[in-house]
């Protein structure tokens, strides 16, 4: 497939971008390819921009200029079109975004030529429900967190899995991850590593009350499900760290694979077990 | 020292236990003793109660009917003078109401012929400041803990200890906890267990990103010093799960060990170690 | 499939179990079915036994009445015919044995009613190799375990996946297990759960010196390389915690899926989320 | 005091060291010191050396060159005489040996002048019995550790604190550890970070089958006795990871507060949480 048209996203109040974000640009004019700026991108350089969806449902390759978080932000928008997204941290090397400012061009260089290769990173789908009612409905790369609210202590959530009864979690909250989250609130809450590729969720209790209550792995294909069963005290439903709702008893959570994972392009400079060594600071203790 | 005067204390909306209640008082009038109602027991009887720090100040022991939460809101009120406590559980039971309420007569009788042994407990006492100013002021049996609010991702606390920096950590909080606490919040956070009587502090960071901060046990003498780092996001300062107060950036939480202890009527019946395997089922997996 | 002869596999030194033994032959006599013994099973009825890789290349159905050990020894033995094994515990609830002595003949008529389901999990398959040659060959169905011998401190692993290098782990030694024995040895070393369905292999560090050495999950499709790097200490490789042998600097373990799983018969008394509950004591801290 | 004789204790095997050591020598020699040589160091001078026990109760200065095991090596023959002792790593930054070749001299100087602080720090006394009669008894700086050998899966301990019974570990083994040593084997396998001068001994389990035995961290007074349980298994009973013995079923294994602990000298250069931040790698994931 010929890159025809590429469109760029920036990590919001990040001025001092715009230069990068202009050379991309003028780089990509040079070769006759259009670029296409999303609103946040657009305002810096007082053009018009447009939308991260609809971006992803008609340029051949995204770029998205900023941290991780920059890139889980673009990568919830994305829709069924499997679009190549190109990560690039603009600060220190991330886990979505492996590519470096100075290694940009050259990565560019090779994508254009057809010489690069996409990673499929499964995507969870995720919806709230009160009542019979669906109140939200998200997509996560990362993960979907249920956590208590300020003044609770801890909060009950009874899990399911097809239709199983897993336990019912009395803890600060449960992380539901992708293999791609693993390396993010997960791991910080005690759950294990899981290869990007891998066909699986982890379920990551947070803080449980019961010592016992180790993070658990399902198949991609599960199907979980989590009431709120603490009464009185809120819930904090949050999608990658970024958007959320609040939910009270009974409301009911339910979360799978999503069937569009989004297209990563593999960075040529380093493989995933590089990333993890070079960001989780293993080889001395 | 001659048992002349008992207070009572009960946990809140419970008022199946004014039975119990009705029957202690009785048992203890019929030996010449008499016995003073907090508040919120006195409700359930339609008599007149004292505050807790009052009866603290007047009477020979205090009894609290209810579970660990109970006791942490009577031990909070306690003020320097050493009034014995005896925890009853009303339910399962707990690491600081042993025992249990079949048990209580026997244990009153023994208590009654100075036949028992009280147990100090370290407290903590914390002070929150803005600007140099304290904000609250409060006595901590169980624990001081720091936390995100539920919008914030992760905070940032700046730890010193007695004048030297320990660390930042980036993380979903922190537990400054007692020993008496270790079996607490600290636990599930990952903490370790402290023998009630060790003259120490633990330091259990919440979740954090770095992996090797690990639970920190400072001696009992540590002036620990805590800054919120955080820009923007909000931090809860939480007192035994109980009281609290929204803390903003560059305000300073100091946590001492407090010069009055409270003392807690050791079972007879039980030991910790018998306490901690029933409740932390150890023994087999 | 007709079921027309069942094999029997016993725990060895449980002369007890002989009266058991009997009762099961004579019911299968009863219904035109040959019961064949493994050789140390027949020793209790002074009959004749067969190897357990016979039994399971020629009945059509094998019971194992032991605990979860001497099913481990059992799969380890199972060749590439798919024959159902029905695993009995003789004494408390196994992972791998879930039906009670008391259940044994309700689930038999069911099996033999054609009323039951297998589930078929993953096995490992580990070569150690000495200089090129090949030192042993195993099966594994729960874990491949490399563990420093008593004299050495830590010892040094270089572990690599699918030729790219994870890391070199400086530890007590390093567990690979099967999604099956991640409720074994793999739990007890910090690592997750993993659902027994999924295509998965964790990879568990036993107190590693870098603690972000967390346990990481990785494709049932990956070929796993662990060379031992230290030098002097010796290292013991153990399969399922039963047979084993003693490595040396710069021996390599290679562990990859077995192309031939087992298939255990599914009890109809209760799902893998309530054994795991019951054998992992969640419900109550 | 003033520093009238040096004792002088070098890492075995590492012959490139003579050249520090002959500086060190001259350096003393030229303010009139007395630099005496352990049989290890004075090997490579071609010297008479004496035995590091003897060094310990005589000289007024312990020079350590190594790393941390040189350390504990020597600290474990101090006696009763509260001999300071200054370690030196020669290679990497040590949580024992604070003070690099670089900084040597410096610190010397200091010393000599006085102007240096010392730090008392706990050993522990270990006493491994069978049928009543001792077998050994040795001094450990860092942890006394018992541990399964190499053949054994799980190892049985009971443990006792001053005639209680704490529990039963069903592990790979359990770790009694100073506070020193807390930073150490006792870390890797999930124990908190004791600050060096608490008065406290933690007790942590290796790959404990029940997870919630948790790290116990008990008062420095506490008699601590460990039985055998296990049958058939040796159990490997290690001091500081250097010395050690095998014990099977039955032998008893004590382990208090030794009333002599090593004095170290203070490094002028970076306090214990400076350390910990580099050693850990504290600051960022």
């Amino acid at each position: 497939m010929e890159i025809q048209s590429v469109g760029l996203c920036l990590k919001p109040d990040q001025p001092q971008v715009a230069g990068t974000l202009r050379d991309l640009l003028k780089w990509l004019e040079a070769r006759g390819i259009e670029g296409r700026l999303d609103r946040e991108s657009a305002r810096w350089l007082d053009r018009e921009g447009v939308s991260r969806a609809e971006l992803a449902a008609s340029v051949d390759l995204i770029i998205v200029l900023g941290g991780d978080g920059s890139l889980l932000a673009v990568a919830r928008k994305v829709g069924p079109r499997p679009v190549p997204i190109l990560g690039v941290n603009l600060g220190t090397l991330g886990f979505l975004t492996e590519v470096t400012c100075d290694e940009v061009f050259t990565a560019l260089e090779q994508i254009l030529a057809g010489d690069f290769r996409t990673e499929s990173r499964m995507r969870l789908e995720v919806c709230a429900e009160r009542g019979g009612s669906e109140l939200v409905r998200h997509l996560a790369l990362n993960d979907v967190v249920l956590t208590k609210t300020a003044l609770a202590r801890m909060i009950d959530l009874d899990m399911h899995a097809d239709g199983r009864t897993v336990t019912t979690y009395h803890s600060d909250g449960l992380i539901v991850s992708t293999p791609t989250g693993s390396t993010a609130y997960s791991l910080s809450a005690g759950g294990p590593i899981l290869d990007p590729g891998l066909a699986a969720i982890v379920v990551t209790p947070i803080c449980p009350h019961t010592l016992a209550q180790r993070p658990l792995v399902l198949p991609e294909s599960s199907n979980i499900e989590i009431r709120v069963r603490s009464t009185g005290a809120a819930v904090q439903l949050t999608v990658d760290g970024q958007v959320g709702v609040e939910l009270g008893e009974a409301d009911l959570v339910r979360v799978r694979r999503s069937e569009h994972p989004v297209h990563l392009v593999v960075s040529p400079f380093r493989n995933y077990f590089e990333v993890l060594r070079e960001k989780l600071r293993w080889g001395e203790r």
